[in-house]
């Protein structure tokens, strides 16, 4: 943020001792007490002044084990770096291109503006009489406030969320799929994350003495190792997604991780990431299939993440929902268990900061699914604004509506700077020497993999950094561009990648493509 | 919701074999694949349709013992009588009167206008442009969008939340305390329930062969027990608020608490509830500096629940924060770890929905700080519409901008009406034979004591119930009146309670108070 907008306050060196106002100021204590306060028995052998009571000894080690690339030391240091050149810092670049998020409203892309009218309506209702915003935008308003307890979106809704949004989720995914969904089965969450986190909570459990397996990609997108780790009685078995075939799934594959891991911990789900992320590809029907198959035969609850859904660009690849095709398959697929998660922030809406979301959970046993519900019951209720921004996510603008043509205009115009964003990031990185890149058939990333020569690794290792790390923190330091390193996402031993956003706007990308060409020729000289 | 408002689509009745389009029909599998498909391993034992994967037996232990009674089954059977209702029901009553949450909206009371109006301009930016809402709106508004990347609140924050907000709240606790507040000791959450959640964590952990106690108030906010039986590593240890005395916390009780307990687990944490939910006490200083005390010298990590902070009746109570007296007392308590939290939900301001909240979280040591933003980081961020609702709760308009008389006029009209109610509720409480309540001092609850005959308790007990659990069936079985029986809270053995919410309206309040005196005048009788 640019620090012209600061008040001066917000400068004040902060001093937790200081009594800023001259109030307050410490109690005068009687010798009794003061005997009392200065003698304590916990006091014995510690100084209080150092004493800590949380230590790094002490800490939950699940959260010191715990590991998120998103949030990581090069993500920071991006940040400080932009600080510096707001504070006039001379560097041999002049902004840091941040194409670290999927965070499309980050990288200055307008909303669409169907759900901010609806949310500014449903926000201050005033709005619905006296003004004169599209009548389709009144009328969601007006539908949505109704399903809001006292008629506001600033009461609690149930814990899965408002009702009527939760039946127009299962109504999108009847249009989807052309199988009913029933609303009883979705749970408005705060985003996918803490959707997944809830469903990968019931299976944290110890089963005759072995931790559950959760089968993972890799690559995969962080937040799966990250849950996984805050678990106790969780293991992360990860299956290879086979980047020389597109970054398809192969059951070869995934029998080779359920073997390798046989009697390490007890697998008991399989996450699929549909369209992948990092890896951009899109899962034919036919691999859905086997992939089911698989899970049923080696009894894996299934978790697909399918929140990258509506970013399909590849003419020839179609976006297949788990749930769909389970149903396609009949008896006894179509008696699985499976959750699918769905999120309003990676769509073409791109509302990251609303945390919309919502799961699919279907054919729980009942008891599990009266569990289910009972724990995420002390969280109260996911943002409500978020339910609503979810609502218009599953149903935009209708024909012959107000917001229609506006609204086709924009989605068309965000997914076909996509489309086109995703062949500039492929062709360019397959241009590049050293470089390769899979085509990106949908999501929002490309995840090319780099050449890196072998003293350029040694050079990683004395600085004890991932030799993709390395690269990425040298294209921070001397280009200004923040990706993230493969490292981050898991990679087959031996091979470098990094991740990149395709949301710039295409000028941008178009830049930052160039800046990196240059870059990665200088690095590569550099090394000989 | 009313029924009304839903398209006939959402009767149809849901069956997830249905193929409610025609399309998407079952796959033909070829005789070798309808081989494969037909006798998987895992199935040799078992019929397809019957096999779940997750049962009772195999799910997450701590999910099935956790408990939160604010979503138990008196509060579900109380939706289901008001849906029985709008279908023509006939009962004893024509509408449920919920006085289960503390949910101002839910019971029809209007938001503040100035923070709505700023919401809808941060979800809308074109009002700021072209509408006439006030100036101060508009700036509060452009100021908040300048702190959001991109500009936009549909983009992710940092996982602590947006820096500018952040650095108010610290203001705000500036102000309130006399003592400086560091802006980077604030992590913006999804309400106080997402932040206390977080903290704990970093407690769950076994120290020394023990599980780690959390000193935990009985009656409490439920929240608390649910959240330690999701931890693996968690015992709750209760101590017991003095009813006789107002509910006042005595350190006699602490002290008995934790010697009770010796040996079972490593006392880590005590959780201080201030203003008291569900019983509305209002802490002394002098009561808080003796619980510091008690903290530090059995060295225990201070937990500090002030999400009421802002409802205080009682005019001979004041809120004094934790951090506030803890500074006060100088060193070394002044270096004690403690995490106090707020929430945009509770005060005047109620607005539940948005999910807005702050942790402070002090005297942390680096190394764990580092692990905590960490820890926080793969839930992405907490709703930035939410985080911009606790910018309007510590940051109201200020005199002289253009919504200040407004906002005063709503405000004290809130805390008028609840300060009347507080003691509307607890005076019918006292007159009622039988019942008897302690002052509400703050907070939006009455937590009185009920006498029940020894008939009722048997019949209870026949009926497998708390025996405050089968009054509160029979409340709204035949009066319609929905409240908390105490046993959610916890309470001593052998003493019996409800807890209301005082947000209704008064004169609702007051008609609930006359049918609540007259059902339990004739439920007496019944015992007889």
């Amino acid at each position: 943020m640019s620090s012209r907008f600061l008040p001066r306050t917000f400068y004040r060196v902060v001093n937790c001792s200081e009594n800023i106002k001259g109030r307050g100021c410490p109690i005068q204590l009687s010798p009794k007490s003061l005997n009392r306060y200065q003698f304590p028995r916990a006091m014995a052998n510690v100084s209080g002044r150092e004493r800590k009571l949380l230590t790094m000894d002490n800490l939950n080690p699940c959260v010191k084990s715990m590991e998120y690339v998103l949030s990581g030391p090069l993500v920071t240091r991006a940040a400080a770096i932009e600080k510096e050149l707001e504070q006039g810092a001379k560097k041999p670049f002049k902004e840091v291109i941040n194409a670290v998020t999927g965070d499309r409203q980050a990288m200055g892309q307008p909303p669409i503006t169907f759900t901010r009218q609806v949310l500014a309506l449903v926000s201050y209702p005033e709005l619905i009489k006296y003004s004169n915003f599209p009548d389709d935008v009144k009328e969601r308003a007006t539908f949505l406030l109704t399903g809001c307890s006292g008629g506001s979106t600033g009461s609690y809704s149930e814990a899965s969320g408002v009702e009527i949004v939760r039946r127009r989720v299962a109504e999108f995914i009847e249009e989807r799929d052309g199988f009913s969904s029933n609303w009883q089965d979705i749970i408005l969450c705060a985003g996918a994350s803490t959707g997944i986190k809830a469903v990968l909570k019931l299976l944290d459990c110890e089963t005759s003495g072995l931790k559950t397996g959760v089968m993972v990609p890799i690559p995969h997108y962080p937040l799966f190792p990250a849950v996984i780790a805050e678990f106790n009685n969780m293991q992360q078995m990860n299956y290879y997604l086979d980047e020389s075939n597109g970054w398809a799934i192969s059951i070869k594959e995934l029998k080779r991780a359920l073997n390798d891991t046989k009697g390490t911990c007890k697998p008991r789900a399989l996450v699929v990431v549909n369209p992948g992320n990092p890896t951009g590809q899109v899962l034919t029907k036919n691999t859905i299939r086997e992939i089911i198959n698989f899970a049923y035969e080696e009894g894996l609850f299934l978790i697909a993440d399918e929140v990258h859904q509506q970013n399909i660009y590849d003419n020839n690849s179609e976006f297949h929902s788990f749930k769909k095709v389970l149903m396609e398959m009949g008896l006894p697929y179509s008696k699985m268990e499976l959750a699918s998660f769905m999120s309003s922030s990676k769509g073409y809406m791109g509302e990251c900061g609303m945390r919309g979301g919502y799961a699919e959970v279907i054919n729980l046993q009942s008891g599990v699914k009266a569990m289910y519900l009972k724990s995420i019951s002390a969280n109260l209720c996911s943002t409500v604004l978020g339910q609503i921004a979810m609502d218009c996510v599953v149903k935009p603008p209708e024909p012959g509506g107000s917001s229609y043509k506006l609204f086709v205009r924009e989605k068309n115009s965000i997914l076909k700077m996509l489309t086109e964003n995703a062949k500039i990031a492929v062709n360019a990185f397959n241009s590049i020497e050293g470089m390769s890149c899979n085509a990106v058939q949908g999501a929002v990333y490309a995840f090319p993999q780099i050449y890196l020569p072998s003293n350029a690794i040694e050079t990683a290792k004395q600085k004890q950094m991932h030799p993709d790390e390395y690269y990425a923190s040298q294209l921070l330091e001397n280009a200004g561009i923040s990706i993230v390193p493969g490292s981050g996402f898991g990679q087959k031993d031996g091979t470098y990648h990094f991740r990149t956003t395709i949301l710039l706007p295409s000028a941008k990308l178009k830049a930052m493509l160039q800046i990196l060409r240059k870059f990665h020729e200088d690095f590569l000289k550099k090394q000989q």
